[in-house]
């Protein structure tokens, strides 16, 4: 095994722990010497030891001499715990390759210089895009205050995602809605718009072979005409809040409350999307996947209000004028007006395909 | 190099032709002989030598003891040449590699029984896959005496192929693009719906850097709308033919007429595309590559009457209720009253994703 090798390894393992650390990152430590494997570090939880920790206490005195792989930049901060540049030199490692730095102002270099200081040699940049990708929902939350934003749809090879009588069960393949769980997992939070909460009655959890987290549950409802029947009021699994326009009844927000539902009344008759968002960044929410539906979909695409868009394509073809598309709204009147993509990712979930697509930055264009 | 190469080798030297056979199958032949290269030859035009006949006399009396390897059964008929089975057996060739039997009933397996009572060993089935995916629409044909419909389209990652205005230039690359104009040399026939014409008023010819074969235009006009000055009356680089209902003027069918346009007037109001395929299959159009609107692809989708869709997705958003979406029509009420399709090839063309689908048949579901 080579330094690519090792921490590709780190990531992949820091990857496994997506959605069970936020509002940290998702962070991996190997330690090596004389080639052999000498410590493994995962961070598991907010609050709890950082990955370095882990790896240089399961090294023990190995740690002594040897390099380490790490995903992020060392912290040098005194947070929840003490800082792990600190510890990197007190261990007597010799060399340490960091993957990526990290934006937090926190740390922000400070931890590299930290350990350049104490003569150790330091190498960042290595699988420096993979360790990007892996938290790129703590990286966007850090640098702008509001949470990544995926808007996820399983539809039809045509762009639907239901028929015209609203019948969706089922486009998308029993492997990419088990998928769907994954990201579920990954999440902090999920939103749907009421119209799905009242056709659809979802229980917007995550149901995962072996368990998951489930997200806050977040829904847009103008009006505030969420039922107390609804599964995402009387289930209790998950958290709930509803966004709502200042047009309520105010009896009915009482009674929600009451039934442990936060409900978040805007200063307008509409509920406008980023402010949506900021709220949720106060919150500590870091990412949310937008599940739906077709106008939900519009009000984040035509806001320029997402990071992500996940397309679950089955390969079926619904058809009809009427049927429900992706994306509803208004739509612009020139193709060149709407949003310009690119495809990241392209692979095959059971019959489907699940593509990846990323706002083009204005640079690419 | 062995056997599996050698074959390979001709399936695209045979594809490299695809376009410009028509009736007649993409076929290529190349010998070997004590490991080396010692004739190839390709079936160019319907009407001049078969492959194994340019194959043989490149070889000269290196053909002798050789080993052939064939995209198709060598033919046993006398059609407008001489059987391409006794070619081989007079030349000495020891052994035959048949990739695939022809499902033409003139040769059906007697091209290969002639070959194996003159003693030479003949192989079937090597790279058999690629040999009928390369002749599906010849196969599809000969079976059915209609011709093989593809569905094309390019729209956005939402499945529009316009804005609400009709905009559509140009939601897919300059790549994607140019890959349709080798799709339309690749067909013999293109068609649109009327609508197509009166929009956008496409000239419908090929377009590919070294030049092309134009297919026949095919437009379905049910009242005959047709403009006397629309591209596809006014260019003679293709011929056209028009379909309509009978509920039409007469008098502007005898002036397109006069301008060299066919007008095939069905026995209905309304066109049916089953009886358009029919007619075309008459006509000896092997191949159809219908290229919208919206309607079109409907009718053509309801009717089950395609063999496979080729979408070109682009990075894109489009967005709204009234945009024009890739399939019009009525549409089903349940998904499940759909075509189902699966994905046989996805690849990327410049920043798109070209995806082809075809239909499940009945034992693979």
């Amino acid at each position: 095994m080579n330094d690519y090798d090792y921490m590709n390894l780190a990531i992949s393992l820091a990857r496994s722990t997506l959605g069970q650390t936020s509002p940290n990152p998702s962070v991996c430590a190997v330690l090596v010497k004389d080639g052999r494997l000498v410590g493994t570090g995962v961070h598991l939880e907010a609050g709890t030891p950082h990955a370095e920790v882990h790896a240089i206490r399961s090294a023990g005195s190995s740690a002594k001499g040897a390099i380490m792989y790490v995903t992020l930049e060392p912290c040098s901060h005194h947070g929840k715990t003490p800082p792990c540049a600190d510890l990197i030199i007190e261990s007597g490692i010799e060399k340490v390759f960091v993957a990526t730095t990290d934006p937090n102002p926190l740390v922000a270099g400070k931890g590299i210089a930290k350990l350049k200081n104490a003569g150790i040699d330091v190498e960042v940049g290595l699988c420096k895009e993979d360790a990007l990708q892996l938290n790129e929902t703590f990286f966007h939350f850090i640098q702008t205050n509001t949470p990544f934003v995926t808007i996820k749809a399983g539809m039809s090879l045509d762009g639907k995602i239901a028929t015209k009588s609203g019948d969706s069960k089922w486009i998308t393949s029993p492997e990419s809605r088990q998928d769907v769980h994954q990201l579920r997992h990954e999440h902090d939070g999920i939103l749907v718009g009421i119209n799905t909460v009242l056709h659809d009655n979802p229980l917007l959890t995550t149901r995962r072979p072996r368990g998951g987290k489930n997200p806050i549950r977040i829904v847009l409802d103008t009006k505030l005409k969420m039922p107390i029947s609804a599964n995402v009021v009387q289930d209790t699994s998950a958290k709930t809040i509803i966004f709502t326009g200042n047009e309520i009844d105010l009896e009915r927000k009482k009674e929600l409350e009451t039934l442990g539902v936060t409900v978040l009344t805007q200063d307008s008759p509409r509920i406008k999307v980023k402010e949506v968002l900021r709220t949720l960044g106060k919150l500590k929410i870091m990412s949310v996947l937008v599940e739906g539906g077709s106008e939900v979909h519009a009000s984040f695409i035509e806001e320029s209000a997402f990071q992500q868009i996940i397309a679950y394509i089955a390969p079926k073809i619904i058809g009809g004028k009427d049927a429900i598309p992706f994306v509803g709204g208004i739509g612009p009147e020139l193709v060149k007006l709407g949003p310009q993509l690119h495809f990241t990712t392209v692979v095959h979930v059971g019959p489907d395909l699940k593509i990846i697509a990323k706002p083009l930055t204005e640079e690419a264009r």
